[in-house]
Parts: structure tokens; C-alpha cells; sequence
């Protein structure tokens, strides 16, 4: 069962999910599959991992869909799209279908990062891949587990922690429909994996954290100790660093080390520049208690800007740390007018 | 005899092969040494790998050269020059001598990244180390395999997909030599390291590949199923990031897994910012099949500019896959012009 | 006592060898705590690595002042503030308190990467955590070493070449004290770390090394053979890349390989951004010999602008090596006036 939910698949329950948290699903951050077990709270999960299976054919309709604003949004029912569009995980050996109904009037597309397609796959207008306004089209990704070269060496698997986007609408790159909110990640997971008990999508987007600014992007929460897994990507003209304040993680595959001699280097701030992602689970609060904690890009005019979140980690059973309301409206006052002026006493 | 071609040594083998691919080693992808065998094709050459051997040197000269359009290259023969410039390769434990001759009427030199040089090799006008116009000058590169330190702890060693530049051409950096096209490839393997079957080099030079754009900039092509090695190098002014459609990459020094628990991230994906660089090797079309795939910096206003090649992965045989001279075909109408305007029917 | 040394703790003999080498000091560069045995100069300290011992409390006073020309600077005495501050070293399962005296009349902070804190000790505003001027202020910084989650896989400890900051001069995130010089190196060390006998933090902050431009940047010095620590950060609005001649390390956590199978990546350039930061030894002149070698950033502009320092690598009694004096000649011509007129012979 737990298995089962951490692969792709369980679109209704995702949605049920996300009605759960409406608030934080209109507010952009879409609640994960592995999430959605039936009736259980995030607190009240277990900690599990993907367990190996058969490979299996996941089949799901993706609508694209023009948003108030100029935006554009993936989403998994007709009106419901998102941006950042919805997460996809899969297990390394699934195959995924994607059927894209194009409900705008622009070309437009489905890329994927990381997973296995062919040329008709692809996406791009070179190969002729993409939703004319109107459209429906199938696109096929697959994936592969790691297998032995022939030399001892191996060739790498699909697991990590990928993306999408449109790759078609207003030239050949699709520039103009990531611009307006055409992204999400997509995760591939390996046998063994651990699964989080929340997950947040987070976009830098040229100067926007997921086509928002500070003090309008949604919050991020967990309660202390959940297993909350961030899936960061970069997309537009401009570099970026990723830092989360009190919480650091593995610069490997998943985030975490493989044992006390695995070398990885440990951070909490990271190069994310366009095309690239990344992802990683904390336990949230681990060693720094709840309370309020700032993730931003670490380029400081882009954080003067508004390129700013915050990170509520509440207590255990759900209710507000001290302090945490009053750093909460904090935050709130932030803005791209701020920077230049000094703030007043505490 | 193969060991020996994944040193460096073989000049005129690598003279000669370029000569059956004079279409691509005009257009500036020089075709490596470790592919000179005797007459055979890449696709008749057998999956090999670095075998230890007793450290050699290895002696070439290299002229520099002015060419067409302000333009300057390293070449291995006078009048052969390219840009980028040859890749050199040779493996932990050798010494390369590199005999520069400057054709030019410009102060230059060639500085490299990875191995081991004195302060008279540095190619930099700070030691002293350049060559004026008209001069010829000795540099010599010495490599060594990672050694044991007091601790348990290793040493680094030299092995990497590392990288040769101009360092004095006016100025203390060789700004200009860069800008114009002094720079290459270099290898430096380790016994067991895998040898390709096709070898490109990538260089995003501030806003161009291989100071080109799009949709001038040769076409990489492979057979389905060839160990294609790229070398990724950065250089200028500007950020990038380099994606591949359709093929991935371990993040570590070889591409490929050490094995099944290695934690290295598989990326598609990755910053190429000045002075770095990275290689890895792909099975053509594995898991994907034939056909014509991107590669482009994902900064979408770079991309849309021109910084767009493709990677033609030809059907075993080396036939056209189906629908991959249509895709050449849009690619050839790819240029800076395209982006802001939408694209006809397909 | 050596293993003492390796902690933070010797404040003191921090200071009194930083008057032994005050010419350095007074540059900025700070000399580490590791390096203040009684009396013995680098080249006599034995190799040492970091041994398990029972986690301490350790508390430091730090001071932030105003420096001349507009700059603010860390200290661990009234007036001895430097750019970039003191390093601040521990090992992993220490506490370090940190009472920040503000001698400024600027609000200020000191947030800390890599470590766990408890809100009250994040430095920003959003969390009412700052220095009035003149106010004084405990922040309480702990650390812990990897602890195995509960599937096997490791939550990644505390270990790391981290750096501190301001994050609340004029604004939410201290981009004015960052601009001034409020950051420092910090560095949390593992049992079984190699120790270094020289450390230098070097900074990229903007379009300087350490608010510092060539000639101006003090040279880096260390006998051949003596094992050097470089601690990197970035800082501010601009991306770089760090390159250091004829050295390499692995981008790792240690810059060692922990065996021969070890798939790190080895480096001598590597990108270099806001918010960011690593380390690394190198065996100083380690196959390449003594001799006058740069750094600086790559990106080519930045480079010709001023960001190239150098590092004296001495004979092994602490001589000068031939040609050097002349090298350091060269560089102290060196300025961003030179890049685009050609230099003289040689």
C-alpha cells in the first residue's frame, strides 16, 4: 500500500489531498501522492521507503491551461492547474503516460529532464513534438534502474530529483511558457528510497520564487520532525543560490549520506541556475527547534527583492511556536521596498 | 596497441582520422586520438579501457595561429589550427611536452588546468611564461595518480576532463586569446577509465559554442549505441548551464556510477561557468533510440540567442533514423532572429 | 593538546600569533586558532588530525566595528576587527557562544551557515534576532555529527567549511554589512580531519577578494610542502568562479579523497557564489615545486578588473625562491587598468 502511494498513480487521492489543504494547494505548493494515504495525517505517517516491484505503466492527464494574470499552469483536472504545475513521481523501471490536453491557445508542450523518450517525446518543435492550441497528445517517459557497463563502471539510473516544462510555446525553447508558469518537478525514486511526509516545490524563476514575491509566497510548513522533502529548480535568464536557514543536507542524489564515510559535502546553500534542480528531505526542526525559518535566494539584491520564503516548522502536535505569529507578520511586511531602508527597533 | 591510443602520442593517426571526418574537424570538432585506430570505424571499435602502463613522455608541438575573422587557434600542424584546439590526452603518471610555436604576430601562450607544471610552464605573464610573437617555447605538464597522505586520507590525482587556454594575449589573462579561440581539451585518464569511441568538445564561450551559434555550429553525431564522450568547458564572461536532451550523467569525475551505492547525483543538466569543465560519456541514444537531440545552454535567452547544437544519434548502421533530417532541417532555420516570433504549423 | 588546539577555545594564542605574522593579519587574513602552538612555526608543526574527544562548550566575545573608509569588521578583541573576520573552528558535537558587542552605531547581526541555532540566534530581523548599536548579545551556535536515520540512511552532520555574516544592517537580509566586510570563515571539523598548519579565508565578495582589489590583496605565503587550507565564500550580487594555479583539490568535504575509489570530482576551478563556500588542502608546491602562483576569479572581466591575489609558495627553509621577487613585481603592477593594453616584452 505505502508502496504503492509512492509511486505515480493515485491522482484521485492526490486531489482529495489537495482539498484538504486547500490553501496551500491555491496557493501554489501542490501536496504530494506519497502523502495521500487514506485519512492519515502527515504527523501521524510512518516513515517508509520504496520497496522494489514490478515496473508498472502509470497513465495520467495533464491539462495546460491559461491562469488569471498572463500566467499558464499544469494541472491534473481541468481548472485545476497550478504553478508550479503538479509533482509526478515515479520508481525507477515505470513507464509514465502523459496525456497533455492543450486548453490555451498557444503552442505549447511537455519537456521532461532526467527520464528516457523518444524524439516524438521530446517536446521541442525540432522534432516536430508539441500541443497545437487545442491539442491532445500523448507523450512517454520512461526510466531505467542503473546497470553494470562492461567494463565494472555503471551507467546511471533515472532516480533523482527532475523537472518539466513547456518546451514550444512562443519559439523553440519555450521560454515564454516557463516565464508564465509552465514548470513542476518530477521525481524518480530508487528502491530503498525514503519517503517524505510533506514535499514543496520550489521554482526560482528568474526574479520570482514560483512566479510569486515576498511577502506573497505561500508558506511552507511542517510540524517539528516530519520528514519534509524540498524540490528546487531553476529556470529563466538569471543565476541564483538557494539557501534554507537551521536545516542543511547532502549535495548527493538524495540528500542524505550513504554512510559515515560517504564524502559528500553537507550545505545549506546552493548554486540554482536555470535547467537545474535538486532536491533533498530535513527533518524538520532537527536540532534548532520550531519556529520561523527564512529560505531565500542568497544573491542579495534578488533577496532585498522578494526572493523570500519562509519555513513554519510548528510545534509536534500542530500548534504555533512562540514567537512564530509575530515573525510570520515580519515576513509579511517584506517587500521589494525594504532593502534601502533601516528598520525600525524590536 | 589500444593502451597506447589512449595516451596521447599518436598525432598523425588523430591527423589522418580527422581527414575522414574532414567535415566535422573543419567545422572545429576535432576527432580524438584514442579513435585513430587503423581503418576502423567507430562502430567496429570493441568497449576498451585504460590498462596500467609504465608513465611515458609524451612530446607534441602545438602551433598557434590566426585565422579568418579575428579568429585564433592551437593547432597540432601549421595551418591545421581550430577552434577549439585539439583535445590532448594522456593518462596519470605521464609527462606531456608541449612544444608551442607562435604563428602569430600576438604575445600568447597555453596555460592548462589539472596537471602539474613549474612557474617557467604557467603560461602566465606574471611567471614570465609566454611566447612572444614568433617565438617557440617549451611547456611541460606532469600528472601523477592520487597518493596516500599521512592520515589515510588521498591526494588528488591528476585524473579529470580538464582544459588548456591562452593566458597572456593582452593583457595578464589572456582575455582576448579566449575570446578568440585559444582553448581545447585536455584529459588526463586513470587505468580502468573507459575509452570512448567518439570524442566532442563543448566550450560556451561567453555567448557561443565553440564560437559559433546556432545554426552554424556542426552537428555531433553518433551511432545508436556509441560510447560518445563529451568535454564540457566553459570560458568569458557569463554564466551557462549545459543540457543534454535525452541522455544523463553521474556528477562525478567520470559520469559514470562506481557502483549501485555510489551517491553521486545523475544530472542532465549542469552550470558550465568560466574556467570550469566536466566530461562524461553516453551510449548514444541509450534507452531512447536514434534521432536528433539538443544540446543548448538553458539560460532561455542564451538558448534563444543561438547557443544550440544537436546531437544526431544515427541508427546502428549509421542510416538516418527516420524524421532526423526533418529535425536537421528546423534546426538549420534556429537563429537569434527566431525566439520573440511564434513558430508555423507543424 | 594538539587535539585542543583543533578546537576553538585558544583565542588568545589565536591573537598572539596573529602578532607574530602582523603583517598578514593586518591584510586580513586572519591566522587560525590551529596554528598557535607555543612557539612552533609552521613548517615545525607534525601533521595532526582531529581526535575524538568529549563535546565542549565553547564561548568567544566577538566585537563588530566600523573601519576606516566606510568598512565594518569582526574581531575577537576592540579594535582588532578585520575583513574578513576571525575563524571560527569547532568539531563536530560542540557548542560555541558567541557574545556579539556591537561598537557600531549600525543595527547589526551575525548568522551562521551550516550550524543549528535556535531562533533567537538567526540574526535576522524577521526573527527579532540583531544587535542595537551598542547592544551586546549572546547567539548560541551547536553542531552534531551524522546520526543514521531510520532507514539506513545517515542525516548529515554538522561538519563543513562554513562562514558567518551580518543579516540585518540596513534591510532584512544585512547586504550592507555583507558589502562592508561583516563575514568570516567557519569551520566545523570531524574526528579524523586532517588539520592544516596554514589557513586563509578568501572572499569573493562582489567584485573583490576580501572589499580588496589587485594589487591591494595580501599575498598569501606558506613554505613548500606545508599543508594550506583555503577557505572560500561568496558574497554579494555577482557570480564567480574560484581558480588557483597549479593546485587541485577534490569537490568533496575535505578536498581529499577518502580512497582510490573515491568518485570525487577533482578540481582546480570551481564556481563560486553568493551565499556559498568550501575548502580544501593543498600540499603547498605539491608536484609543481615553490614558486610565485595565482588566483583569481575566471570569468575574464573580473579577473582583469582586479580579483587575482597570489600565493608565495617559499622553498621549504622559508627562502624565496628564484624568480619569485620578480613575480610579486609583476603582480603588484597589476590592476584593473592593464587588461586592454598590451604588456611589454619580457
Amino acid at each position: 500500500m505505502v508502496d504503492k502511494r509512492a509511486r505515480f498513480g493515485s491522482v484521485p487521492r492526490s486531489v482529495s489531498r489537495r482539498s484538504m489543504l486547500a490553501g496551500a494547494a491555491a496557493a501554489g505548493f501542490v501536496v504530494p501522492a506519497v502523502m495521500t494515504g487514506a485519512g492519515a495525517g502527515p504527523a501521524a505517517a510512518a516513515p517508509v521507503r520504496v520497496t522494489a516491484a514490478a515496473p508498472k505503466i502509470r497513465r495520467v492527464t495533464v491539462y495546460a491551461e491559461e491562469l488569471a494574470g498572463g500566467q499558464f499552469g499544469y494541472g491534473l483536472k481541468p481548472g485545476e492547474a497550478t504553478v508550479p504545475g503538479p509533482i509526478l513521481e515515479i520508481v525507477e523501471g515505470d513507464t509514465l503516460e502523459i496525456t497533455l490536453v492543450n486548453n490555451t491557445d498557444r503552442r505549447l508542450s511537455i519537456h521532461p529532464h532526467g527520464v528516457e523518450y523518444d524524439t516524438t517525446s521530446d517536446g521541442s518543435p525540432m522534432n516536430d513534438s508539441f500541443n497545437e492550441p487545442g491539442e491532445v497528445r500523448k507523450y512517454t517517459w520512461r526510466t531505467q534502474g542503473s546497470v553494470e557497463a562492461e567494463d565494472g563502471r555503471w551507467l546511471p539510473g533515472s532516480a533523482g530529483y527532475w523537472h518539466y516544462h513547456d518546451h514550444a510555446m512562443n519559439g523553440e525553447h519555450g521560454t515564454e511558457g516557463i516565464r508564465t508558469g509552465l514548470y513542476g518537478a518530477l521525481i524518480v525514486r530508487r528502491p530503498g528510497d525514503l519517503l517524505p511526509q510533506r514535499q514543496y516545490t520550489v521554482v526560482f524563476n528568474d526574479m520570482t520564487i514560483n512566479n510569486k514575491m515576498a511577502p506573497d509566497i505561500p508558506v511552507i510548513e511542517a510540524n517539528l520532525g516530519e520528514r519534509v522533502e524540498f524540490i528546487a529548480i531553476g529556470h529563466g535568464n538569471t543565476f541564483h543560490t538557494f539557501h534554507l536557514h537551521a536545516h542543511r543536507w547532502a549535495e548527493n542524489r538524495t540528500g542524505y549520506l550513504e554512510g559515515p564515510n560517504d564524502p559528500s559535502r553537507v550545505i545549506d546553500n546552493r548554486d540554482l541556475n536555470p535547467g537545474d534542480s535538486f532536491g533533498f528531505q530535513v527533518e524538520a526542526g532537527h536540532g534548532v527547534g520550531p519556529g520561523v525559518w527564512m529560505y531565500h535566494c542568497h544573491v542579495q539584491f534578488h533577496a532585498d527583492g522578494g526572493m523570500v520564503g519562509v519555513f513554519l516548522v510548528r510545534n509536534a502536535d500542530g500548534s504555533m511556536p512562540e514567537g512564530a505569529q509575530e515573525a510570520l507578520d515580519r515576513y509579511h511586511d517584506h517587500g521589494p521596498h525594504h532593502p534601502h531602508q533601516q528598520h525600525g527597533g524590536h
